[in-house]
């Protein structure tokens, strides 16, 4: 398979931001397909900090500029997809920085779900939380076995913002999606596949790539102007809404972030992490 | 099995709308799970009067202030969970007083669809029109063989209001939902699990109970107010159409009863019932 | 089977507008159960110019007001319910006639979808676009094998109008109807079944008029009123969002079909056409 590197462009604006120069994420694009892969690269878990999103960003709106015929996203960790937001950015954290990690997963979302090619996640590995909004915002999800899924964010003490919700309801029935976000429950890859949050099982990593870029193919007669037209059209609503209240939806989430009582329990979470580590 | 009740809390402001002083409702808390499990207890069939429904916003107020983690909803009577609205209620009506039954049935169900805790209906008997509002407004249901459910009210000459069909469209798929409400359809327990308005099935009321119980027990190691937030938020909008709209279907509901060929088909259908109970 | 015909009323005020005044929709009311039947006659393949459309609505408008008790579509070609658009009307339009045939088409599509009778589709062959779109008005579906119907815009150039979509989006699970919808999906007669696009299969027209038959029968019991309430209340959302819309929908419309690339495709498309046609 033939491909090319597009990475490592100017990213000037946000150099400022960044705490490393090293680009968390890769775009590839295979030269006979025209198709994109943007791959995440932040070892172990993709766990999604202000400099990933921001990598993540940068690469969607690379492809979108690149005549791309499609777009696939994966992990480069072997077991995980994005463990979802790095609960680091979340303990005791600076509020102008806190501000731009929540700014820029929304941004995330929005550029995937509303970007005109066809999308589809490739879920080499486990993808709560985070990685669930992400392969959710895409328009196709092939999974490999004995991992999990889902918005599992009442278990962590917070909240699935209302946009995101919106994501998980173009895809799952309003009475599995309630009682899974209230449960803030984590599919099987069976599970998933049997409730429709994934689209196919695969055995590797590559066989989920090689069924994302077939599934990407059955557009290729359709008119490209007029498929993007009906998507937009189609994800118009959710992005009109998202679009109003993600002020709001910024100023909601910090407020819940500094209460006393989660600050104490990521605490606790983060303490449990490190005797687990030094177990080891 | 220890529980302890908490039933028979003073009540003065609605004393006065009551004809008896009966209360029509038992709260009982389970001192282990911490589960509120409210019983209606007007024989034979819980028809839906002023008082009932008084009685049962009552107690969904009292679990709201009691700690309770969970609420489940059952009925006394053996073979009929709730028959839905007296139709007594309707026959030849003191206006005042009709316009205050359909006001209870809307904050019942208001009450009932919005509370935090995690709720379930142990159906066990038959729930047609305002015993399936019941039903549908909780979170999970679990109910006996044998039995029906739905929103028949077409099958009455009268309509589902929008509010509650809201409720339903969280629960059944779009195409069956409107399908059933137009033809007013009551499921069998079978035909309920099938289409999804039923969770699951139990051979008696205590394994009902115990199945809803577990169900609320899937919410242990979930934050509840995380938890409360996602439920309040994935209802916010039905419940803010509901009030927008609250008023006006009062009127719509008191000018459809009014008319003079809903009055004459209620009045045979009581005829019919008088000449039932006489041959018996 | 006895019945009447009930067709050729005065339409005066289109006359100006048609180019024949042959009508290209019959109606059937069937003395004993009191079905109307609309059958569209345009041979060869219903193709929706601006006279069809035009049929179809006043036949619409006739079973409006003639006290039938349901409304069954079907048509009077051996392979085909209808192909959709008359492609022609696109292809070097006269714009007041584009604007017209737009305008009729949603005037159908609004009429069929907020009629208060039941309506049902025998649909007794293929149904791509504008057939989808009226079979999808309707509230129940019956289909004969190995023909397809679906919404296939995209596959043509241009793209499937929200109202469209909206009653789509009654029948399908989202994720299928965006997948459907962005592919231009044309499913088979299993398929449409197996997704919920249709709700029966017959062996033949007739199998499939008498199945439609017994659909409507199903509200032999139901309140005439309360079932139109209901369906009405229903759909509302839906049709007050299309009349916002549809003057803007019929200036997207037009500016779509007016692009040059877009006739450049049409103008292929009806030269292959020409050229088959020849080769016979």
């Amino acid at each position: 398979m033939s491909s090319r590197l597009l990475s490592f462009v100017g990213r000037t604006g946000r150099r400022r931001l960044m705490s490393t120069a090293i680009k968390l994420t890769t775009v590839e694009v295979n030269d006979k397909t025209g198709i994109a892969t943007l791959t995440m690269c932040r070892p172990p878990v993709n766990g999604q900090n202000l400099e990933l999103l921001l990598d993540i960003k940068s690469s969607i709106n690379e492809i979108k500029n690149n005549n791309s015929r499609g777009l696939i996203i994966t992990s480069a960790s072997p077991k995980v997809f994005s463990a979802g937001l790095d609960i680091l950015e979340m303990y005791k954290p600076d509020q102008q920085r806190l501000r731009a990690v929540w700014t820029e997963l929304q941004n995330v979302w929005c550029d995937l779900y509303g970007i005109s090619v066809p999308t589809a996640a490739a879920i080499n590995g486990h993808a709560p939380a985070g990685g669930c909004l992400l392969a959710t915002a895409c328009e196709y999800r092939v999974m490999v076995p004995n991992c999990i899924i889902g918005l599992n964010e009442t278990q962590l003490g917070i909240i699935a913002p209302k946009w995101l919700v919106s994501g998980y309801l173009n895809i799952l029935p309003k009475r599995v999606a309630e009682r899974a976000l209230t449960q803030g429950r984590l599919f099987t890859t069976d599970e998933a596949l049997q409730e429709g949050l994934i689209d196919e099982i695969a055995n590797s990593k590559e066989e989920a790539v090689d069924k994302c870029v077939a599934f990407i193919g059955t557009f290729a007669k359709v008119n490209p102007v007029a498929r993007a037209l009906t998507k937009q059209q189609f994800r118009a609503d959710n992005l009109r809404q998202f679009h109003k209240e993600r002020e709001q939806d910024v100023d909601d989430f910090l407020s819940l972030v500094n209460r006393p009582e989660v600050q104490k329990g990521i605490g606790i979470y983060l303490e449990g992490l490190k005797k687990k580590a030094n177990k080891q």
